[in-house]
């Protein structure tokens, strides 16, 4: 076996091993851990941001570019964000061991779900550094082991949080094989990572889509798929001008490099006249660069006509593709056919439009007169996550620390035998 | 593209469109399909003995054995008992668009989770012909597009039961694709139907081992896995005797074929004297054939020794390994190391001792003072199930109608931006 298979396969070995440790751990024991490492994070600051500055060195000789580099870089306040970060984690409610239900049958068995860890999960994560321990910490909040694999860009960076994260757990007493880092850069721990059958119970992969395809197609365990987020907004016919306005603006505007931001805006023809000139110049206001179908041209000739790939495209920048549809179904359809089942919206007054596209699209998050820039676990209540997944298996929307778990059927008779 | 390839790449597309539709339909259509199923099932009976029949004398004709021909052959009997099981399927509760849960956020929002199918899923069986009726109707009522695969064995049963099924959706109105069968046994449409990445959602494998490992080893697509069930029993130094032999006895032979039947026992020294001879020669009188390890062997010297890889096995007969251990954490260490996380039971009176062991047992169902024959979704009071998951992802336990949906979060406001 070469080198890199084994060095791999005993990662896979002892994160099995310390996920039946951290399986049983108290939530004192894995609310330490997180405490002391905010602790040594914060200790740790001037090494991890030199071991940050290397790695920007490093990137800039690369040729990186702006919003790239901009990802990677730490500096005391981002230190201070992870730390915290970690302690808020530690505040959430420990998900293991909640008896989810538990019921009586006739057969004389009591029965109950109870909630359990899933066993080792796998990250694949790109440039962002504050990953290592976000990831890590709600991992080990909900009991499973984890094996990192960070961007080759962050590598000082991701080993010198790593090392305060194992620290914390070593304070703690926990198994210091609960977070472990892949040590090399090598593309083909990857493959490795992603043949470990038996050691690693579920992938996620997090990053652009390159990487979500490569880790989709390659990957023997299941992968929970955070894709992009082509989010729409459908203006309907008898939306509210106001909202319609604030709403866009907001789920473009506010940040777009996220993946709730706005990508396209619908709207029906019925209002497009009467609409769409206060949208447009309210975004353009907002410094937005916006791409029309030829009926938007028609409108407003100054507008950039969109391609056939504008439709299909995550901007994460401030452009916008804007097509004028004939009503709901066709809303929906083009929503089917170039969403990415993330987050989609309608604005209307008429609440049965709105019940027929928060039922008929097929998205992790529907919505009602909202901005789509609220698609974010914080912001639902359910604190820190991982992502949004955009599949439907094991987990669908924001993954925080409840959608990392599994769950057990604990039952109880008095010597109950079937007949 | 060549035909095969081209042909399961349409059932998928058939398949996506029909899960679109499906997942709309009322509760009253699903029903009423899967009882006019019902009704034409029976209207169909001397049809669907007639293919069986043939099914029979080809695999007469390959030399297939007893317990084969079982699993294979239909009677009046089980049609019947196919009609009535769809008969009950309509008359579970629709989980989909059940509100698992509402709340309203300090930041505006009403956010509901709804639960919604998972869209089009793969299952892949050997002999039995009833499954295409069960599995077909339970991803029927939970809105899902199902494509299925029976075993060349009962090729003709499958068809005609199949046909039943679609003149059932027929008639309700609903998509004929909404449950399709591949129309031929070529092998590699088995290939072709695990990377349907993008059409099909999840692949459920029913089989034997070989057949399960084939799939987890080529799949492109997530695989809920109903692997071997090798059940343990672990009685403790604090055992009730009468319950032990009651208990054992049930777990091994009221039916030695299903996945909850009892392989290994394991038995505390401290207890061995004292208890095993009584639960032996209760497995004998009912005819179990018994293999022990060397000090069950200085106990009773008619017992054959086991082997190596008695341990691994799952006999799905009339045999039973036993083994002496040192208490419940050697008795916990062999579970980990043999068991296959499918369903494991202790027997003793000390109620500490048996948290210990259902907390500490990572199997989908954990046991006390129960026979593991319960591990049944009826007996668990789910309803009719497709079998049961041993593995974490998705669903852990029987496989009911819950278990294959998914959900989404709708998002309703007055209009709120996230500032």
């Amino acid at each position: 076996m070469d080198t890199l298979k084994k060095m791999m396969l005993d990662m896979g070995k002892a994160a099995q091993v310390a996920a039946r440790n951290l399986a049983n751990a108290t939530t004192e024991q894995k609310n330490k851990a997180l405490i002391a490492a905010a602790r040594i994070l914060r200790d740790n600051k001037a090494q991890i941001l030199s071991a940050n500055a290397g790695d920007m060195r490093t990137a800039r000789a690369r040729g990186l570019t702006g919003a790239m580099l901009d990802r990677l870089v730490l500096d005391d306040q981002r230190v201070e964000d992870m730390a915290a970060s970690l302690e808020n984690i530690a505040a959430l409610p420990d998900p293991i061991g909640d008896v989810m239900a538990s019921w009586d049958r006739p057969n004389g068995l009591n029965i109950s779900r109870v909630r359990v860890p899933l066993g080792v999960i796998g990250i694949i994560y790109e440039s962002r550094p504050n990953v290592t321990a976000d990831a890590g910490a709600l991992c080990l909040k909900s009991g499973n082991a984890v094996i990192l694999r960070g961007g080759s860009e962050s590598t000082l960076s991701s080993r010198a949080i790593h090392k305060c994260l194992v620290q914390g757990l070593a304070e703690a007493g926990l198994c210091p094989d609960s977070i472990q880092l892949v040590p090399i850069q090598d593309r083909e721990a990857v493959g490795e990572l992603l043949r470990l059958v038996g050691y690693v119970d579920i992938i996620v992969p997090r990053g652009g889509r390159s990487l979500i395809e490569r880790v989709q197609k390659d990957s023997k365990l299941p992968v929970m798929a955070h894709l992009d987020g082509i989010c729409h907004i459908y203006i309907d016919r008898e939306a509210d001008l106001d909202k319609a306005v604030a709403i866009t603006v907001n789920a473009k505007m506010r940040r777009t490099g996220i993946c709730g931001a706005l990508e396209t805006l619908l709207i029906d023809r019925a209002v497009a006249q009467s609409h769409l000139p206060a949208i447009m110049s309210a975004l353009e206001e907002a410094g937005c660069e916006l791409r029309g179908d030829k009926e938007v041209r028609k409108l407003d000739s100054s507008v950039a006509l969109a391609k056939a790939k504008d439709w299909d495209t995550e901007y994460l920048e401030a452009i916008l593709s804007i097509k004028i549809v004939g009503g709901i179904d066709e809303a929906m359809d083009h929503i089917a056919a170039h969403g990415s089942h993330h987050t989609d919206c309608i604005i209307t007054e008429n609440s049965a439009t709105a019940e027929k596209f928060l039922t008929l699209v097929d998205s992790a998050i529907v919505m009602h007169n909202s901005s789509t820039q609220f698609a974010d676990g914080g912001e639902f209540g359910m604190g820190a996550e991982i992502g949004i997944s955009t599949g439907k298996i094991q987990a669908r929307g924001p993954v925080g620390v409840e959608q990392l778990t599994s769950y057990k059927y604990k039952v109880r008779s008095d010597g109950r035998t079937r007949p």
